[in-house]
């Protein structure tokens, strides 16, 4: 799939945060696999957190320290190889140990550091490992984002980062983020692993709903398999250091800083979907038409999670048959499929429940072959609408996944 | 995937059934695409159906012929490679058409004939070679119950067909039933195509009763890729020819009756997960200790069709952690993952929610190697319990459904 590649020089760094990447053989030898995030005091911290009942160690530790410390996190701690959930105990008891390597090298307090996992599920994490790359990460300290980026990924093909810069009545803020995933997609109310920075400042409660704001129209919005994992969660940092200062009553400049947010936001969730495990195709599922946005979604996963639509898509096959079918089991009460119509990209392929008179298999064929597809449904019963993106279902999938832990 | 032949001698002729399958040249030439199945007046007719909102031409016309002529459906024409759906007032015209056909030449109601469809979806039926294969197969009814599982088939790479004889006080009644599928199998509350018959002579209200019964625990339980189809039908027929009547009240009798039906049915059901798309495996997952039953079938069906469980059960990577992902995202209210356990056919790998201390990866690996696999989930919430029967998730699966259409 086309991918403009990233360079260390797009990213900007973010007064108050500094990063380091670097390798401690927690699965793979020669491997970045532990990111140190450094934030300055008197930055505020939001998160949100995967709906998996099944939630991580460091998912559950993370939420805690965040509770309990408001605005005082002065560390996040990412390993890869490892997802320390399904772990009991044993799990939070290594979570804790790991915040408390950075609160001793670094003299903050375990409860200001949150640790964030990612990889195998149910394995025991390699503490002494962690333990080791503290000090070395610690040392490493910088700007470094697109090493930062890549410290984070696993079945990841490519490093996802995003920069913006924001006028603010004459000053400018910085926006950077990262975020890695590629499988076992589906961030259900949460999201996978993504890190947010800003410079500007924002108080606690603004900026955790700004977060949660955003999320709901970006990460909430990908499916690569339906999966959702249990490690996911996104967090939103603060530091101030720009100067400007972001609220709701400074209408303008919220509103801008709000578009330019959820727009670097949505751009990290496509590019999980660029990067979707074993993927040709972009595909954006856009239900309009809708009673409610809940219908709406029901349609939009429907489609977007059907093996037989997306081993279609995999195959540039119009097969619109399957979509069909799709909208048809998605559960929305009281359907009238008679009013229904499906675009693909421009091209009418249903109207009124059937075969649209205008079609051809050229036609569906052309919109087919190309790496980003459009798919529009029109259930015609209101006026809600939701959109979401999502990969084909190919057998390098297949491959990827039944090799996953050789 | 081990699986028992079929032999034409197996199958016992059902008194008062009459069945023929010819070629005529629907998708494919020198291919049996064309089923009739001749009922006796006097038997007693029940059907369910898909609830996809999508539903076939054929299944419409089905569900209406059927309410309005009761037990005096006397023939039941079955078309395999189009399935007659989102075709919107055109289908309709051409399944009604399909029935005068053989009620013409047979000398019936047009709505004492029931129709059927399945193969691909979206385009206009043939109607022209139905016509001509019509004649043909009136003329070639006889016992041939193999020729006419084989000649339901689609993706199948085997005829699924069984019989039973039930000895009810001495006098014994049979039960035949055949059942194709292989993918878009999620039969939502009704199935895929099957057509079951018995010489035993049932009322109408009882046999509704009796087949709904016995679907919900059969077709009801399976999935292949959770995409239920627009053509999913099951019909039983009771002809009453054995002089054996089955009531309520005459309670041994109908209890034997209802176990046979009831086995035979889910065997037809295993058969198309046995058969099911690019898979090697036939899996169990049987969720017990659930608060309710529909808990446990959202725990049941998350696991079924997760994509990573599935291409993990391919690869026989014993990846445990995948399976505690799909029930955390189960969306059971307040799960308590701590009292959860799982078995691995009679291997425990998830004791209170995390790594049972005596696993071992070889035990794991052992039971995944094998063919069946056994995957139970105890809640401990309560005493309900479902089984779903599944497969797993291979290349060839992307492979058959990308290269479906051409």
């Amino acid at each position: 799939m086309s991918f403009s590649e990233i360079k260390a020089e797009d990213l900007l760094a973010v007064a108050g945060v500094k990063v380091a990447s670097v390798m401690s053989g927690i699965r793979y030898k020669n491997r970045l696999d532990l990111v140190l995030m450094e934030i300055a005091p008197g930055s505020t911290v939001a998160g949100v957190f995967t709906l998996n009942a099944f939630c991580a160690a460091p998912v559950q530790l993370a939420r805690q320290h965040l509770a309990q410390s408001g605005g005082a996190i002065r560390y996040l701690l990412i390993n890869t190889g490892n997802a320390n959930a399904g772990t009991g105990q044993k799990g939070l008891d290594d979570a804790a140990a790991c915040c408390g390597f950075v609160a001793q090298h670094a003299g903050v307090e375990a409860s200001q550091v949150l640790p964030f996992s990612t990889g195998v599920i149910g394995e025991n994490l390699p503490v002494a490992k962690v333990e080791a790359g503290v000090p070395n990460a610690l040392s490493a300290l910088g700007d470094e984002w697109l090493q930062a980026a890549k410290g984070i990924m696993t079945t990841d093909t490519r490093p996802k980062a995003r920069s913006v810069r924001v006028d603010c009545h004459g000053k400018s803020v910085v926006i950077t983020g990262i975020a890695k995933g590629a499988g076992m997609i589906k961030p259900n109310m949460a999201t996978l692993l993504s890190f947010v920075f800003t410079d500007a400042a924002i108080d606690q409660a603004l900026l955790q709903q700004l977060l949660a704001s955003v999320v709901d129209q970006s990460f909430n919005r990908i499916t690569v398999d339906g999966d959702t994992s249990t490690n996911d969660c996104c967090v939103l940092v603060a530091t101030g250091q720009s100067g400007v200062s972001i609220t709701r009553a400074n209408t303008a400049v919220f509103e801008r800083f709000e578009d330019a947010l959820q727009s670097l936001v949505r751009e990290l969730a496509k590019d999980i979907i660029r990067d979707a495990e074993g993927a040709k195709k972009f595909v954006t599922v856009d239900i309009q038409g809708g009673a409610e946005p809940q219908e709406c979604l029901k349609v939009a996963y429907a489609i977007s999670e059907s093996p037989l639509v997306k081993t279609a898509l995999s195959a540039s096959d119009p097969n619109w048959g399957r979509i069909l079918a799709a909208i048809g089991r998605a559960g929305v009460p009281a359907l009238d499929v008679s009013r229904i119509t499906i675009h693909l990209g421009a091209v009418c392929i249903v109207q009124n429940g059937t075969l649209a008179t205008t079609y051809t298999e050229a036609q569906g064929q052309a919109e087919m072959n190309k790496a980003a597809i459009d798919i529009t449904v029109n259930l015609a019963r209101g006026s809600a609408r939701e959109t979401v993106w999502t990969s084909d279902l190919s057998e390098d999938y297949v491959r990827i996944n039944a090799s996953y832990r050789s």
